[in-house]
Order: C-alpha cells, then sequence, then structure tokens
C-alpha cells in the first residue's frame, strides 16, 4: 500500500540546549516519509528551491521515497528557525520565510493516484484541500495542523476538517481547536468537525487515540512515550509519529481496534527516535529491527501482566 | 498487613473551575487512609484541633481506618486555603495555617508497632524522620514531599530520603530535587538519594515507576492516567494515588515485578476517582467492585493485544 504525502521540504535552523545546527533538512513531508517509508511505500509532494540538490534527494532516495512529485521551483526552499531552549516540548520560532512555498500550487503526478491513503501535512489549509480533492479515491486521509491555521484561518482549516478520517495534533491544538481546557470534551468537539479518529499528542507523555464522541472510555487508547535520557531534538518528532502511525495503519489489510493500538505505539517509537538526534539524523540510519526492538521496550513499559 | 501513616489531617477551602468548597475535610493523611482503606488496614498519626468533631471522626471509622494516633490539641486544624482556576495541574496557595501542626510532636501508639508498612506523607521532613526512627521495623518505607521542603529544608528532606525504599513526587519536584530538566536523568539523581523505588506522578497524564538506576528501561514502568471528562476538585490526587500504590503493595505478599505494576494502576485508579468530586466526597462513597471496574478500563486504555 501507499501513502501520498503533501507538506513542507524545508532547511531548520535549530538550537536545543544539546548544541545548534544551521540549515538541516526538514519539513513535515520530510520527517514523516522517513518514518512512514519503514512501513509502506511513500510519495511526496512538495516544492522545493535551487538549495535542494542531489545529496538532499539521497535522503528520500535512500528509504525508497517517490520524489516525481517534489517540484523544483526558482529560489529557496521553505526555512524555518527556532530554539528550544527553556522548555524542550514547546518551541520557539525566530523565522519562518515561505520562499517557494508561498506561491506553491500543488501537482499529483499520474503515478501517484492509486495512493490509497494520504497525508496531509502541517501546511495551509488551502494547498491541504486542493490536494485532497484531487485524489477523491484515497481510502483513508489523515492530516496535522498547527495552532497559527487554527486560530488565523479556522474557515479554510474546517472545510479540510470535513474531509479528514483522522487528526494528529497536540494537546494545546486540541484545546484550541476544540475550544475547551478539558481535553476529553475538546476532542468530542474536535471530533463533531469531522474526524473520525483523533490521535492527541502529549510529547514525552505518550498520545492519546480518540475513536466515537459517544461513549468516552470504551473508544479511548493512551500509548506511552518512552522517558528519554537525552531529548537531543525534539524536531519533526510530531510528524515522525504520523510517519509510524499511518505508515503501519497503511500496511495493514483492516483498520481493527489492534491495528490502531499498534499503530499508536509504533507512531510513539518513531517519534521517541527522531529526537534522540538533530534533524533526520537519527531517521535516515534506522532499521526496522531497531523500531520492533524499541516497540517491545514500549510494550514492556505498560504491559500490566 | 498494616500501613501507619503520618501526616496532616486538615480543613481545606478550595476553588476550581467547578465551583467553591469551604473547610472540608482534607489533608494528604485523610486522602491516603481513606484510598488505601480499599486494600489493606490503616493506621493514622496526625494532630487535629478542636473543630475536629464526631462527624470527621466518622469518615475515618467507616473505612475502618484506626484513629487512634490521631491527637486531639488545643486550638485549630491545620488549615489550607488554594485555588485552581488558570490550571488544573497545579494548585495556587493562597493560605496556610500550621495551627495545631506547629508544634506536633507525634506519638506513636503501641497498638500501632506491629505494621510492616510505613508512609510518610507530605509534612515538615523533620517529623517524617522522628516518625520514622520509632518504627525501625517496618519492611517498607515510602513518603512524598513538596517544592517546599525541597527548597527550604534540604539538609532534614535528605535525612528522610535516607531511610525512604519508596518516594513518590511530581513531576516539577523530581526536577528539582533531582537537579536535571531532564525527567530520566532527574529520576537517576533522585534514586542515588537513597529511595529504591520512584514514582513520578504526571497528573492527567498518568505516572512513572523508576526502579534501579543503572539499566534505564527494564525498570521503568509507565501507568496511564484515564482521561477525565470532568475535573471537579484534583485536591488530595496524588495522596490517593500513593494510598492506591501503596496500599495494594501493602495487601500483597511480595513484592514483585507485577505487584508494583498493579500497584501504579491501582495508584491511578485511585488519583482518577479522587478528582470526580470535592475533597473527599467520591472516595467516601466508593466500593472496591467500582476500582477493579476501573483498574480494567485502564488495563484496557493500554493494552497492546
Amino acid at each position: 500500500m501507499a501513502i501520498t504525502v503533501v507538506g513542507s521540504v524545508a532547511y531548520d535552523s535549530i538550537e536545543t540546549p544539546a548544541g545548534r545546527r544551521d540549515r538541516c533538512l526538514g519539513g513535515a513531508a520530510t520527517y514523516f516519509s522517513l518514518a512512514a517509508s519503514f512501513f509502506c511505500d511513500v510519495r511526496v509532494i512538495a516544492v522545493v528551491g535551487e538549495d535542494f540538490g542531489p545529496e538532499q534527494e539521497q535522503v528520500f532516495k535512500a528509504r525508497n521515497i517517490d520524489t516525481r512529485g517534489i517540484e523544483h521551483a526558482a529560489g529557496k526552499s521553505f526555512f524555518w528557525e527556532g530554539s528550544y531552549l527553556e522548555n524542550l516540548n514547546e518551541a520557539r520560532t525566530h523565522n519562518t520565510e515561505l520562499n517557494v512555498f508561498a506561491t506553491f500550487e500543488p501537482k499529483i503526478p499520474a503515478a501517484y493516484s492509486d495512493s490509497q491513503f494520504l497525508f496531509l501535512a502541517n501546511i495551509d489549509p488551502v494547498l491541504q484541500r486542493r490536494v485532497r480533492e484531487q485524489m477523491p479515491d484515497v481510502k483513508l486521509v489523515a492530516g496535522d495542523t498547527m495552532n497559527y491555521w487554527i486560530n488565523d484561518h479556522r474557515p479554510a482549516l474546517l472545510e479540510v476538517l470535513k474531509g479528514l478520517d483522522m487528526l494528529l495534533i497536540n494537546d494545546t491544538e486540541a484545546r484550541v481547536l476544540g475550544d475547551n481546557k478539558n481535553l476529553v470534551k475538546a476532542a468530542q468537539n474536535v471530533m463533531s468537525l469531522g474526524p473520525r479518529f483523533l490521535v492527541i499528542k502529549h510529547g514525552e507523555y505518550g498520545a492519546t487515540l480518540f475513536h466515537g464522541a459517544k461513549d468516552k472510555h470504551s473508544h479511548t487508547f493512551r500509548a506511552p512515550a518512552l522517558p528519554l535520557e537525552e531529548v537531543v531534538d525534539p524536531t519533526g518528532a510530531g510528524d515522525s509519529f504520523a510517519g509510524g502511525f499511518f505508515g503501519y495503519i497503511a500496511s495493514q489489510v483492516e483498520l481493527t481496534p489492534g491495528v490502531l493500538r499498534r499503530a499508536m505505539f509504533y507512531g510513539s517509537v518513531m517519534g521517541s527516535y527522531a529526537c534522540e538526534c538533530f534533524g533526520t539524523e537519527r531517521l535516515v540510519q534506522l532499521s526496522r529491527a531497531q523500531i520492533d526492538e524499541r516497540f517491545n521496550q514500549f510494550r514492556e513499559l505498560t504491559h500490566l501482566d
């Protein structure tokens, strides 16, 4: 099974208590693709500038990720600069340059059209919707967003949510989008906007899957995060979670409760690996055996009997 | 098996988004005792004032809690006033009156001397140590503390920690006591001060048990908290967690890894029930069947296969 993902492929300058990296390859679609590529075929839709060369392309190729949907435009790639000096759970943004993303018109290669899974990574909801409309036949659509779109582009985002099966956001985003400080009530409100499945990511505390607004407990599942001795760089952890979660789902025949639960664990595994090095450094060196090893650690971490 | 607990029996005035209660029965030893009483015999050491009458006594008696160690002194009981209006995870203290606690000299009734388990609830570490020294033959000692003692009474607290098998504190306290922002490193530092077992409570995100500083993963266990639709009053949730955790341990023959894991779940169960009503209102109406029902919900919430 193949996932098509649309989102940013970008350069990030990052400062954390562990150090600093300038202009390393990043972007939500990059992290998502790398993480999902351990589970299924992945096809990317994005736009990059002239600063994106063969070396960066190779990061995707090495994981067999289809890059035919990455458009090369004149100018510079999307750039983000941020730090996590006070709080590893929340980035402080110092600079965002949309660059080639400012005029991006997503085009879907014919070779992507048989994708059964679509992931709308965190970008302008107008672009998310355009991609969604060009792929009407996908079996399952998941997506991400952030407070900027929730607060300042709500009508466009609400249109996207209507077409989503699954939404993956963090605590703060869920409380703002669901307009309630209580996470369970916020989750119910968010699901009433469209997505049947809602994954709320709690950073170092794991993530909760909500499914079905009526009975609050029977459709709730919580996956832990691994307590990490060293968090080097949390950038991309949420996108990597989404890649592990949705990638595992795409690798399975049916969306059973067991598949959803294991998907939550694989999401947590990929998110935890992403934090161990700067940028994509850890993900590109990962093996499926290591992923399954940590999956088993996670199981052990919460297993009761 | 019986637990002796020393700590505050107090009156609390509490304001939360759900409303306000004036001078309801509270205190760490009260919440701990009520929660633990569903699992084993509980004996309380505390001091109360003339405002503690038969009605309050009956709250303990109804759960078969031994109150012979509750000293009645002239004056008023310990009083705390606080609110959770902005953040349900952290109380804002408006007023603390030590009252009869200011001159408290803990005395242990002869009838308590065969207790095999001792819990030193959050009080002045000088008092914790005095009780510990009067009960040299207990099998297992657990305790709690708070930032005030960690910051301003560190030498006395360090003495207490040397005599503790288990310490239960929250994220912030662990980071301050362990002098590290990273929870795993902070946990290792805290354990080097004495306790072999460290439970770090994450409020609505559950709790993590650390055991053994060497191998960071094999001795870590994480129990979830139930996502609650309505948190009425978080006062006493941590003490109720401790009561469920330590009470369950005291009810078992051996301290096996399985017992520790189930104890973490019972702690989470009691903490979640405590939040559902003001003060001790929910705990006093609880049944063991309801406790086990929620225990099973928790198991389901994180069960993988």
